[in-house]
């Protein structure tokens, strides 16, 4: 078989082979033969018959994100690199493609803590990893000054009714927590390829009714422990204020990221300090609005 | 070659063969033969000449997040899985690890956003979703009553300054963010193998330094608007206050999820709700501390 000379004449320069791509005379990329069919091959056989046509392959210009979600779907150890006109230029092995992934998933979960520049993990200069640290701390802290300034506009209802001030932090932490949960499953749909574009009204229809029910629940508790130990009418708005905020973080935590995709921004910089910041301070208003409009009840 | 006789016999039964392992009599694991050196042999070279035996192997009862470990130090297609007495019983290959690192990956970031069941992105069934996200919500909300408390005990303090109220939200996010940053890190530095436990005393003596640094950034910062819209010694109670808010935040950030992969959790539970709710109680309680120390002062 000529075909396993060539083969084997060639290999003894490529640190590692796995399949063997075939090209026409042109350069096109027509076929690859896995070199297991190679050995299990009969000598009399062709390199046409042996040859599978149906090729998976990468034009050069694609995100290497992409190029990992087709090795997953696709289970392949290596794949060919065609230009625009179906030319092999090369290939990317699997173990590329192990680091690719690796990376990508650091990548997302720094961004989605609120580091800028990506930290090594062994990175021993502290300016370094200050500099990547600072930017979104600054962002929260801008975003914090704002929420100073919507607790100051509120000034007269929480003199009036000083427990509320008690359960900032309650309604901070919710909103908070419940907004995350819903970005980071739409972030990491977004990173996976699982979540298309065509999907956001359905993700967002889901993440209301959970943020509901979620809401409601506990909108309840907190209605119980207050009607209890208080009185029910104080027990009533907080409750109300409960699923407000849980709700608007969840619709906010999951259309963040949907909405940066849109705008060619990686959502998963949405995903951390962003919304988190954006959450205390929307969650903060709806709290206090509730708490001023019924404050004659309370 | 005989051998190429019977891999070629074989290799038609198995989906994907990569590399050849080769065992003695009693079924050990003795080396093994990457596909591409058997094509490249001589017919007249013996298997134990062209054998490579420096062979990495894997136990069957590794974890299957320390076995992706391997494959991206080591750059792997397949590896060998041998029992308790060294004879091979398997093997894995690469498209089996890049299912599991996607998982690990996935499990991770959920796991840091408070979700406790992993929750599959395309899941429909909102009581699913809102089971799997309760419980972490809860544990925040317990939390939250305790800040409540905490808040509680300060409000002598908060009626005779209570412009402290306002910034309530500021030391909670700052607090909030400075942790995710440090447990975020240190949780993936977990993951991936890239922190062990000797680097722990090192870890957190950057992760201190770190925040000193931008702790005394953010606090210079709120002490000039302070000091310019109101006065200075209420900008100093402040900065001090933030500067303590984040080095405590920091270090219980990355030393949570050392001490429970010390005790044999998961550290990625950590770096979510439990870290937040940890840095809101404490930093509310520093915080307060710090202005009622200094009442007579501002």
């Amino acid at each position: 078989d000529e075909a396993i000379e060539e083969i084997r004449a060639k290999a003894e320069d490529v640190p590692e082979v796995y399949n063997v791509y075939v090209v026409d005379k042109e350069g096109m990329l027509v076929g690859f033969l896995p070199l297991k069919n190679l050995i299990v091959a009969q000598a009399s056989q062709k390199l046409k018959d042996v040859l599978i046509a149906d090729v998976i392959s990468v034009p050069t210009e694609m995100d290497q994100e992409e190029v990992a979600n087709i090795f997953r779907r696709y289970n392949l150890v290596s794949i060919p690199v065609v230009d625009e006109l179906g030319r092999l230029v090369g290939r990317i092995t699997v173990d590329d493609i192990v680091e690719v992934i690796e990376e990508e998933a650091s990548e997302d979960m720094q961004k989605m803590a609120g580091i800028a520049d990506e930290e090594e993990i062994r990175e021993t200069s502290v300016f370094k990893i200050s500099f990547g640290r600072l930017p979104w701390l600054l962002v929260g802290f801008v975003g914090q000054l704002i929420a100073a300034l919507v607790l100051f506009q509120f000034e007269a209802s929480l003199k009036d009714i000083f427990l509320a001030i008690f359960f900032i932090p309650m309604m901070m932490a919710m909103g908070g927590n419940s907004g995350i949960q819903a970005a980071t499953i739409v972030v990491r749909g977004i990173a996976l390829g699982e979540l298309s574009p065509d999907d956001t009204f359905k993700r967002l229809s889901r993440e209301i009714r959970v943020s509901l029910l979620n809401g409601m629940v506990c909108g309840l508790l907190l209605f119980g422990i207050i009607a209890i130990f208080y009185n029910p009418s104080f027990g009533l708005v907080l409750a109300l204020s409960m699923l407000a905020v849980i709700i608007n973080a969840s619709i906010l935590g999951a259309s963040i990221p949907l909405i940066l995709r849109r705008v060619g921004v990686d959502p998963a910089i949405a995903a951390g300090p962003l919304i988190t910041t954006f959450n205390d301070i929307i969650g903060l208003a709806i709290y206090l609005g509730l708490v001023t409009a019924s404050l004659q009840y309370i």
